[in-house]
């Protein structure tokens, strides 16, 4: 070993021990007679000292001829500082330098390796292995390695088996579109990247591994929104034998151990809202409950008072930011704006000031009395001090740019606090959605979905009514995960194809295999599947999901650091009979 | 859930408690009054009983209806058996059914679900999520989640971090076959598969990550022999700041742990064998050391006897044969045609009798006087009781063909035994290989592996000569994994691609970002990487590994249960710009 410690470990104890560091240089202050190396590793950064007349000369030089990131080895005694540093753990001591060696060069870096660095977005994923050493983003890989860990731990204490499943698949239209793998053996034939392992761990729970689990790389040909990748991780979950309540608990119970562990945080049980619910109080199935602003409907308080904007609406809904009852006129203006972005398309924003002094002040108050007012008020329970706003027009456009609107007021307010985890279970999802491009209906989650026991009956006569048994994990407004019982019947899964509109040829084509499976004996089952790149994000409170890969791709889908995707050579297209048609 | 235990777990301490099980029924005994099922999951057996007139007439008829393979869930109150079966784990009990509900039918399987089944391999390849009931299946995949589990515990403990390498990356012609990924998104370019996170892991310890594993993935298109799979698994690991000798301290430890966890075997410190002598003792680089037969070379011993083949040959080469000298002529002549099949391509096999008596006994003594041939025996240690076999050739030929005969032998003798277990370290490779097709060399390993430090001087003048710093681990005749200390020096790295036959502008448009990347601080380093399919066999004593993959390919590269590779649509193939050319 070219160290006899870590950069990270040395304390007060260790001092008259002699050590061998290795690391990078991160800093040299020279002062003549004396010279200083903080050296770095993923440990932490210890500081190095040389005096002139102490040492060799000839060390002195060596030394004196570093710079940024030269990757050195040196050997001395751990002696106390005279000037302690008490922002780093290994603070208290410093290094008497006795021998040093070069192991290899480096280059200036095109950018500080600092915790805030001046390189920009591009740079960094072009020398991400640079980028690797600062601090920030070892740290999420070092968050992302714990949670799969205790993952795992948690999961094999319960028997979950974790079976890893094919990469080269079969393609399927259904669902987002498949990353493709000519094969060279079946000439004119592919192979398709899984966007999950869905059918394999449903194929498992019929080979009676009755608890499944796997951290997986799925692959999704779309085109890239920001902060998504082609390839990104599943924790991949099924069992059998189980109702939708043993999931949940199963894996509520998951989430515990892992906030538990890896933030020391204790959640409390997760609340249970229906998809229902969520679209009528937050106009999202994914509410951020950090925070209140749940919405309170108007309709019966304000029609008929001769304000023909809510007179026509077929929704008058609010919400009441509390103590926002000083906002300015500029401040409403901007909140105004944001509703009507052409995102949102909202037509106006009615606000209601429920002034200190006890007085309403409204944008309407031409059309509604101050008892009116008052009444409006009261449906929010608003207190003096608060700010009501409310948008008007058709329910799930006004719901959507309502729920934008809390958000919004949230990040102003500073009510998304990222130390903060509001967990919940959002159940009972539409089976179906109605596209209307395609005048059929498309599954909402996937179609080995079970639709609920109560709602079977309305499979034909009216399959828009029909409720999946199906649940999301969310956490502070984002979706962790997602799942559901499956259909384990074949009668089932075949009416349910057929809804969505696949011939039995097509059905028995593309999932035969999986329809045949539910002939011999298939148990009921139910499983889900988090994200596990996003989970590492929340653990961090972060946005993005970029810094805890390894290695991403940009929003072109391409690693600039490898230069990937490429040309091949013309050889290998002939050999997977293939031509290129731009 | 569906059960209150499982159906391997219930014992005389349960007795009088009421218990839900759920499962597969393994058989049926219908004895008229009293009805026996043996009710099975992933756990184990148990069984249920129904007495004539102590249940509903209904639940009879329904038991009676059951066949093998059906889902059921019963209810009952678990009592001690009047005949106990002393062969499972559960057979001191039973379950006095007092509920009974059919979850799922199945049709009659198309194998039995019994540890040695009716169902040849492509039917149980088609159905399996059939075989993956049966025991000898599901105990390999148990096996392999155990020692997944524990050696991420293992590396976990010695602050090794789990880093997700990228699957879509770029197509590098030296090597193996790559799968490659045509991109939508860039008409024309393709991602490849990685046939190993080689190069990423590499950037990994330029980007400070000292200490990494990753259980992985990995791809090759390859002509596939048999028990060979397109996509396979790999433990794949690295360090930095680490000599040859602390990556096999390490990883020694990783297998000792794994067979102390797993398998409560202790294994010994592992011997370390030089790539040469391997090859001089043993005529291959993973010797099988369950047994002896270390070859011993007869040249100054058979020479300038009168023998014309001896005299020719430039290798005379022998082993003992342990208490074999009562062999028959009809074994001898076996053994002849052994080594002088096509594959091995031995012109003739001599032999030596030691017999009880202490007289000899050879196929050649009209040239050898009973005291020359004693001095054979000698340079064996052969004691009598032994048989020596003797073959003469060019070296390497010889040498190979020696190696399968002593395999051969052990099997013969079977001294292969699947509970012992005997490792080694094979170390100094070869670092180059000469090709005789395409009159250049190729790297015996890959092209980071860095050569010994004593040879460097002859990789210009002589590289044929130079040996690698890579090592192998071998367990029982097969290597478990190998690896290297890899070239950091971006001089050393373009020196070897030099002599690989990459022109300058070749080697920096395919390897540039690792040759660049070498240039910003790289740390020494050196890694190894696991078969993991392997490793699971070889834990059980087996020779394919296709049981320890959920779902294997065939021999074509076909996934006959779902039916992959397929055609895809063609609306797929105009949106990568591809057009199928057969």
């Amino acid at each position: 070993m070219l160290r006899t410690n870590t950069c990270g470990e040395l304390r007060m104890t260790h001092v008259s021990k002699t050590v061998v560091l290795s690391g990078w240089v991160q800093k040299i202050r020279d002062k003549g007679g004396m010279l200083w190396i903080d050296l770095r590793d993923r440990y932490g950064i210890t500081q190095l000292i040389l005096e002139e007349g102490q040492v060799d000369a000839a060390l002195l030089t060596l030394a004196r001829s570093l710079g940024r990131e030269d990757v050195i080895t040196a050997q001395g005694e751990v002696i106390e500082r005279s000037s302690k540093n008490s922002n780093i753990p290994t603070g208290e001591i410093e290094i008497k330098v006795g021998q040093l060696h070069l192991l290899n060069k480096s280059k200036t870096p095109p950018f500080t390796i600092e915790d805030d660095t001046d390189g920009g977005d591009e740079l960094r994923m072009k020398y991400r292995y640079l980028d690797i050493r600062r601090t920030p983003v070892r740290t999420a890989l070092e968050l992302r390695h714990r949670l799969s860990i205790e993952t795992r731990k948690y999961l094999d204490g319960l028997n979950f088996l974790e079976v890893e499943t094919p990469y080269l698949i079969k393609s399927t239209p259904e669902g987002a579109r498949d990353f493709v793998v000519p094969s060279r053996m079946n000439p004119g034939e592919f192979y398709a990247l899984p966007q999950s392992p869905q059918t394999f761990k449903q194929l498992l729970m019929v080979g009676g591994i009755d608890r499944y689990y796997q951290i997986v790389k799925c692959f999704r040909d779309e085109d890239l929104r920001a902060d998504r990748q082609p390839e990104f991780t599943q924790i991949d979950c099924e069992m059998s034998f189980v109702t939708r309540e043993d999931v949940l608990q199963t894996f509520e119970g998951l989430m515990v151990h892992l906030f538990n562990k890896v933030l020391d945080v204790q959640l409390a049980t997760f609340p249970r809202m229906t998809y229902a619910d969520a679209m009528t109080y937050y106009g999202c199935d994914k509410p951020d409950l950090r925070f209140d602003m749940k919405f309170v409907e108007l309709n019966t308080v304000v029609k008929d008072k001769g304000f023909p904007v809510f007179d026509a609406a077929e929704l008058v809904v609010g919400i009441n930011a509390q103590g926002c009852s000083e906002y300015t006129r500029k401040q409403l203006d901007a909140l105004t704006d944001f509703v009507k972005k052409p995102q949102l398309g909202a037509t106006g924003l009615v606000y209601l000031k429920c002034n200190i002094d006890g007085t309403y002040k409204s944008s309407v108050d031409k059309f509604y009395s101050p008892e009116e007012l008052q009444k409006w008020a009261e449906a929010f329970g608003a207190k003096a001090g608060d700010l009501i706003l409310v948008l008007a027009g058709a329910p799930d456009k006004t719901r959507k740019a309502l729920s934008e609107l809390r958000l919004h007021l949230a990040d102003e307010q500073g009510l998304k606090d990222p130390k903060v985890f509001k967990p919940l279970w959002v159940i009972d999802f539409p089976l179906l959605e109605w596209n209307e491009d395609e005048k059929r209906f498309f599954a909402m989650h996937h179609p080995f979905t079970s639709p609920l026991e109560d709602d079977v009956a309305y499979m034909n006569s009216d399959p828009g009514k029909v409720r999946a048994n199906a649940y999301d994990m969310v956490i502070n407004g984002v979706e962790l995960g997602g799942g559901s019982v499956r259909i384990h019947n074949r009668a089932l899964q075949k009416q349910m194809f057929s809804i969505l509109g696949f011939t039995d040829e097509e059905a028995q084509n593309q999932f035969g295999f999986l329809m045949n499976a539910f002939e011999y004996g298939a148990p009921p089952h139910a499983g889900l599947a988090f994200g596990f790149d996003r989970m590492c994000a929340i653990f961090s409170g972060k946005d993005s999901i970029r810094d805890f890969i390894a290695f991403p791709k940009n929003n072109s889908g391409r690693d600039v650091m490898i230069d990937s995707p490429s040309v091949i050579d013309a050889k290998q297209l002939v050999e997977l009979s293939l031509a290129v048609k731009k």
